[in-house]
């Protein structure tokens, strides 16, 4: 018998519309990996009646039940409080974590509260989660034959506690092994892959095969279930290379690859090094290359050159390659990436210009086009295309840098 | 005495975590405009008891119900049936709505089959909410004293058939109108927030005032509940003075506001301009300002200044600076700073250097510390900070671009 599960996130903020519960999400993305089945999700306020009803409920219908949020340090944050008394468990302090609290106060030289001191007490006898993203821990008990969790409100601590902490638990109590490879796409769309794929997905019964679209890109979720790890990975080899034979070299990764840390590592490869001008990304190519830890090996750096006067100052743009091919030119992109090149010593330059919105430069060039060039220095080639990436400043943005690094990762594959 | 309203999310995938409910927080914004107290979200799979349950919950509860998804023409589309059968409500077919449908089908050239007439059945006597976004139209009736609404799932069709079609009858029915007001904090905990502002916060009633942990920063949200919009203004304001009173400088903004968008708004003031050398923050700051539409009027460019070359070569950081002390250091973020200045003719320069982590540089500096400096080149002054922003890669790289854009702004009010 499969285990299950519910997922109860407190917190006001969510009925007012603040924020979706992307918790709810990822939580749910672990539990169908770890085998173990989800039927409800409810969302209170920060009411411990309402939290109340809600655990009673659950408990009468669940093997397991995790709530997020309400575990901050404020009056509102009210989640231990009523779990504890609504499972009769007593609340108390955890010197680890108050001693971790207390560090974290004085590293950053203010002083922990009264408040804080809440978010070290922990249900008697139960589990502690460490929060490396935050300061209130999780944490979590048996009471009767219910497992009780909870996590941190806030995603970015929610998901990493919940992945690194609760999850491999979970899937040790679960009798199902069930492991979940993503294979990452960019440069194919959610409908055209699936239309590609529709045999095979239609084939398959286990391993399953299911495309997700992600911010620019596709994933493809393939998912099998076995009694071991190692066998549910012995059923995911050979779809994996029937998806690769399928959609050929739009498939540059799996599971946590990113287009920036795939490219970076193709840079450590082949000995080279990379470097970008930027005008209407502004920053977003050097930013998600130095997000990825130990960049600065292979990323030498990168010019966000908004005005004519850096373009010209800094990378060298010749004035009259501007005035006779407009800001928004190939022709300047190229110019834009050998003088990136020319000032880090990189072997590979990317050169981006190009007009996000939502207002024109002037010229007859439409909002969304995107002129992109790579120059490699080490033999002089150089590349560039231009696109049209529609309509919404943050979109064109961001289509236009993942564009970059997958012209960058293919001219290194070669 | 408001209206009460509960969401109920139909559909297997969000229990799979295939995507979060994006719907619940779009349709609750709109309840809390209208002035509609939400206390409950539940999310069911399509399965008839579970949805069944799910109603009979929520009409002992709620005024009104809102569901989500299960309209479409597949056998797993259950919403319209169990709700009509719950409520003991007979569907029929609506004859405009058929057409409508056979019409879409005979101009993409297929025929429409059994299942799309599923789709035109309606509840008798209830309302029909056209769908112009998709095929399945939304619907809704009267049963006692409960409203219930269905709307389709996809969040292309739901949101827009819930602002253009439903909201506006909330509102009609609504007696109450809710004006939420952010106000944005930098510099200051949540629980130094709410440490200051306790006594304030536990003496108001309406309006109320609730703080929130964003990225790196806090929001303070004041709701107000009133007869007009206008009314409920009028209570904010008082509340938005106080607490500006009570926290000082750290309020930065209100409502959609970012340091990134607020200091743009000075440099325009001011006719200033702003450029950036990044090291560690790798292209961060750079991309927050080119994130705000308009952006390029103000803010020259950056440098994303990673190797010791860059360094030199660009900026023209002197060698001796950081052999001597260090490079990440606080004479080599002023040194950046002045370069930036000088290389993109900016009023204002940032310049940050750091160890993100998570490995360090060779040198006695710990990971986690970051020098940020700020150098006008209008008067030749300059400051610089020393920070520690402790561990996990992102959150220095976040902390250390908002504390530099907080500077300038800052710098900027004088």
């Amino acid at each position: 018998m499969p285990l299950n599960c519910e997922i109860i996130a407190v917190g006001t903020e969510l009925l007012l519309g603040g924020i979706a519960n992307t918790n709810a999400r990822d939580i749910s993305q672990g539990l169908a990996e770890a085998g173990i089945h989800c039927y409800y999700h409810t969302t209170v306020g920060d009411n411990p009646a309402r939290l109340r009803g809600a655990l009673l409920a659950a408990q009468k219908r669940a093997d397991i039940i995790i709530t997020t949020g309400g575990l901050g340090p404020t009056y509102d944050d009210i989640t231990k409080q009523v779990v504890c008394e609504t499972f009769g468990i007593p609340l108390e302090l955890h010197g680890e974590t108050w001693a971790r609290i207390t560090g974290y106060f004085d590293k950053i030289g203010r002083p922990a509260t009264e408040n804080n001191r809440r978010q070290a007490l922990i249900p008697k006898g139960g589990e502690v989660f460490a929060n490396d993203w935050g300061t209130a821990p999780g944490c979590g008990f048996r009471a009767g034959d219910t497992h009780i969790f909870m996590l941190p409100g806030p995603p970015k601590e929610c998901r990493p506690m919940f992945e690194q902490r609760l999850l491999p638990l979970l899937k040790a109590m679960s009798p199902e092994t069930i492991v979940s490879r993503q294979l990452r796409v960019f440069g194919m769309g959610e409908s055209s892959a699936e239309d590609k794929l529709r045999p095979l997905m239609e084939r398959l019964i286990n391993p399953t095969l299911a495309p997700y679209a992600k911010e620019g890109e596709v994933a493809l979720r393939v998912t099998a279930s076995a009694p071991s790890e190692e066998e549910a990975l012995r059923l995911i080899a050979p779809v994996e290379e029937e998806v690769k034979a399928l959609l050929g070299g739009v498939v540059y990764g799996t599971d946590d690859d990113s287009l920036a840390s795939v490219t970076l590592e193709l840079l450590r490869r082949e000995g080279a090094s990379l470097a970008a001008a930027e005008s209407c990304t502004g920053g977003i190519i050097a930013s998600r290359l130095t997000g990825v830890p130990g960049a600065s090996e292979v990323f030498m750096g990168g010019v966000v050159a908004y005005t004519r006067e850096m373009k010209v100052n800094v990378l060298g743009v010749p004035e009259d390659v501007m005035d006779t091919h407009g800001v928004v030119s190939q022709e300047v992109a190229l110019a834009m990436a050998r003088g990136v090149c020319a000032v880090t010593g990189a072997s590979l330059g990317l050169g981006v210009t190009g007009l996000a919105g939502p207002d024109g430069d002037g010229s007859p060039v439409p909002i969304g086009i995107v002129c992109i060039a790579l120059y490699d220095s080490r033999d002089g080639t150089q590349t560039a295309q231009t696109r049209n990436f529609g309509d919404g400043r943050e979109r064109v943005r961001l289509m236009a840098s993942m564009t970059a690094l997958d012209m960058a990762r293919r001219k290194l594959l070669g």
